[in-house]
């Protein structure tokens, strides 16, 4: 019997099992430029808050703002179900843990209040912050119009998976082009991680598309469905769709590495595998402003049919602007965050994120074993 | 001296080094099609119970063939060696860990009694369900009359590696296709991991395969004998075989990927791996109405001669109604599995299982240390 | 600048990364044939225990040699330094874990006697049993005389590396040729790794050669010289050397994998991947024959200079019956070793070692993550 | 829509997944050369101390001078910067691990004395020491006039990642070429990792090569900003670079892989894999004589901006001595380096360290599982 030629898988790679290779030349961390652009949004920082509710609420979204990121506001979640959502979040922070699946579920099965949408979006605005909100597919068509006369800046039309086609009996599929085309503001979609998902979304008109699915432990898609892309790949092929779409059509992009970064390094490999720009939630959610008071759950967590996640204490670490620009005293990278990536672009030799994306990642699996620890290479010098 | 080429070794994968990528379009769960035809015999749910004491008893069968799935029973276990089946349930359930292993020994060193085959079948069937049952190679030419006479619907013959050609002085081997033939109700056969022995017992004449051998760390086959193949290798290289042999004879034979799958992640992994259908073990033995009530232990665990695997406290999560079709708060994949792969199917942007064999699978290592877990990635949205 | 081509390392194997693919015929066990031919002597049964004190005595080697396999005494420690050798037993045993390294290399500096050299063979012989011994490259001309007086009937001459040529200014090197020609019993001679080296000498006329260095995480020289080759890869590769010899001379020179294995499955998988026969250390440490009474410590242990390996507790599991030839009720693999490899060969359809060559080896990484064991596939049966 | 090549990402190594594969003949140990040459500058043992505090004071470096090695004193440390530096050096040790980081910073934020940095170099030269001292490149142009007049004999200037050129507004780059001219001692320059950049700094007309950057757990610079290359792959690497240099100019300039040796095999691995010299801190540390007492911080740690890494408890093992040339009763490699390397080399059959950059080296990934040390073959004889 002849045998046949064996299938061959792809092999897939994490921020674990990655580094960045240093460049030849060096660059003081001062002369590396940052800026992230949406649109005609102009970000000096290039990172994002996650629409999750532990994160993300309306006074942190304006205060990331005035540090020059940006956070989303999850529009269906407490914020908008919700008048007294700290009550909510105070309810899902105390529940026990063996019953926070079943109370996130019946929290968020309430309904979403339309006047609660312009009143949280009116009071981000009021402060003079730029306010980037986020809804699913299903609801789109039906708060665009309040989201749009609250003058949010940026609309995210966010999934576990989206495409530009999909095929459904129940209800008319969200059309992303048309979407695009109707409203002025820019439309983050997201998430995708394949070459051919991503250039075709792209194609629809979006301002920026959110790279990954399931990337990490906490979120439970991997175990509870089987789906998945680990974050270093998936941002390598959608890096690869942006630039054959600039190619094609003189619009750049940008992509935006979504979930599974835990320190400043996982962050700075995204970069250097071709992200334009992060989405950061638990290392947020580790912020003493953080609404979930060192506590944090996925948005698909309460799923009524199918929750993936659940409530994760992460404790709290530091304040914001130490997160984000130090000084620490913390050395296992969950501060100083822009510090680190401007170090990380110093250390390659590159002076903007677009040159970053030239750096090498190489596959590098890090060695955890417990007992060894402390034996391992104390060779770092300044 | 000249340096020989040396031997390169395939590389093989289970379930926990591959995720299934989403598609470039998406199709909603409600949409998909999951049915299962073995021979004439259609299934609503791909999904299977083991043939083994912990899992699979009279009743368990018939709650399961009501759901629109299959339970298989073990013709050469407690129900046919004892009239009194759930006294010696409680006695396996309730030996101490030190001497399970010798007291299943003793307990299925016991003879079959025909009349108990023929009365746990005709109460299957009493109850107008489906009725399929297990045998070994070696006791099927004397159990099959006593099968056909009591009306089962299918007939699994199993051992841990099937062949269509087997070599023996002691007892005539049996010949599947002769088998196949003499009898009317489908015959599924099975475990096999090979392409080639796949093909030979398909052309056998036989209306399912068994796939998988030794998967799991539980079922220490692997351990005691070597003898092993990760089961998403062995699901790949049957469904070539499957879809070779289709093309030569235009017969399509399903194959059912059997063991190692611990979660609805593995269970759809198997099917996009090309299963047409799986058989579940310590996931059914969890639910409420396993005879085991939450221990299990495997059929070669009692070998008198090298016993393999021992009696397993799984603990019982839930009933069968929620292990399959929800609704859960659980959040680890053991519930829901039909909305699991629905889900999963829709993600992939494909209706029928057929379909979903074309998704692909990319090797992607999961990240498993225990103090990283709460770090990663919450950034799973709806 | 250009890039060089980067140096390509070979990636070699362990027994934890590969499993043995069922055949696609199965034989019945009782009809597969497992003997081992070294020159003129046949051994019922392909394994031989280590030389090592832990593992062999003059009791041992009597007793094994009546089970159809061989024992191997070695001449240069305990037993031929101490005419009291199991009072120097005891005190190893009964010897404080952090002075144990310290106390075996006081014991081990005491010089070899030549009257119990001659002693401990001729008690062996006058049990009728076969008498193999071990001695070291640097004492073999001076013990040769004494070894062939007795009457041994196979000699090892073994230390970490062995080559057929060495440079040395301090003694003349032995010269395996020579020795081979000038003695008439078979000389085995190891351990060796790598094609060349063993195809070397076997080209000196050797009977037989112990594969493998360093196979274990035990023996510490890895760690300690970074020096190894794990055991499938150096069996593979030493069978070849094997094949290629016997090709040039007619002569089937038999490759011994000697260490590292820690059950029936990786001893499975030695033969599979290429051995005629294999050695093992702390399988037989743990039978209650055993000297050592449950401890086990390694031949380069008491080295004053660079001590590798420590004094381990393996603790005492069954007798030597059991371990080789069951009934058992151990499931991991550790008893019914014969039975074990004759399950194996008939799950790969051969009838003889030479053919168990020939089954196909694959890269499987097994799962080992401690939480995750009771979940993984019960799936086995009969 | 046609898929593209996807990216393939370079696979590199670190010491833990490599073992060296022993050669076709042996050579006896004391018939091995290790001498290391530095400009014109001989030591008996290719060994360096690291320029770090709780390693390299005067002491130690009198000391290791004697014993044919080398200590590099870091002339930004604590010793150039207090007068009283064993007061500043037991305010470390003491400090609280809560509150180490802080403390610090805050010492190594004092200025350096010039007066000190000529004090501790004459104290060094007076004992007839050979005096190597370390600074980053900020301060090199400002301290060399001092280190030059006080006859420092090797300047070693080092920051954690190395180029030839840098790009910076706010002070001038150091011109390696202009330094390396402007002054008669040997200059050794690090770190890199990279084939090119090695290669560029060589053509500077340096004097040696400090290879690696964050190769260890301990050292957070890879989880702080995800830069890093195994030391394997590093060595690897310069080692061509080296090898293309000697062709280009008929000059041999030796690599010094710096850091992640935690054994005798780690560092016997950097030599195999191409390295000339090893910089080893963290085994140093535990020697009795080491300034630390115990206690290892790296010369990141106190970075005000960025710290990475910690204070590290490692414990006092042994002599000096004992670690560099034994006798031991330590079976884990950390002790007799030099027994190790020169056995080592035996095993590979090679008589000088260039001789032995051609050994084969393979990946080999260690077997780590807790549970499974002690039964892994205990194989290994003298």
């Amino acid at each position: 019997m002849v045998k046949p030629k064996f299938k061959e898988l792809r092999r897939t790679y994490g921020f674990d099992e990655v580094a960045i290779m240093p460049g030849d030349i060096t660059v003081n961390p001062d002369q590396t430029n940052i800026e992230l652009n949406i649109g005609e949004i102009k970000l000096a920082v290039p990172i994002i808050a996650s629409a999750m509710d532990g994160v993300t609420d309306v006074d942190t979204a304006i205060q990331m703002s005035k540090m020059g990121l940006l956070a989303v506001l999850h529009l269906e979640g407490v914020q908008t179900k919700y008048e007294n959502s700290n009550e909510i979040l105070n309810e899902i922070i105390h529940a026990p843990q063996s019953e926070v699946t079943a109370i996130l579920q019946k929290i968020y099965s309430a309904p979403i209040k339309e006047e609660l949408v312009a009143k949280r979006i009116e009071a981000i605005k009021k402060a003079g912050a730029i306010c980037a909100v986020s809804v699913t597919p299903a609801n789109t068509k039906r708060l665009v119009p309040v989201i749009t006369a609250a003058k949010a800046d940026i609309l995210v039309v966010q999934s576990t998976v989206t495409t530009a086609r999909h095929v459904s009996k129940s209800y008319m599929g969200l059309i992303l082009s048309e979407l695009c085309k109707s409203i002025s503001i820019p439309v983050i979609v997201g998430n995708c991680v394949s070459y051919s998902a991503c250039l075709e979304i792209m194609r629809e008109g979006v301002a920026g598309i959110l790279v990954g699915i399931g990337p990490g432990a906490a979120c439970t898609s991997r175990q509870v469905l089987g789906v998945g892309d680990p974050q270093v790949t998936a941002t390598l092929d959608c890096a690869m769709a942006r630039d054959a779409y600039y190619k094609e059509s003189g619009r750049y992009v940008p992509i935006i590495t979504d979930g599974g970064m835990t320190n400043g390094g996982d962050m700075c490999k995204a970069f250097a595998s071709g992200a334009d720009g992060v989405m950061l939630g638990s290392i947020f959610a580790q912020a003493k402003e953080a609404p979930g008071k060192g506590y944090h759950w996925g948005m698909s967590t309460p799923s009524p049919v199918l929750p993936r996640g659940t409530r994760i204490r992460v404790g709290t670490t530091g304040t914001l602007q130490q997160i984000l620009f130090g000084p620490t005293s913390v050395t296992d990278g969950t501060q100083n965050l822009v510090g680190a990536l401007r170090t990380a672009m110093g250390f390659c030799g590159v002076t903007d994120i677009r040159e970053f994306h030239t750096a090498e990642v190489v596959v590098a699996p890090s060695i955890t074993t417990e007992g060894k620890v402390w034996q391992r290479g104390m060779g770092c010098t300044t």
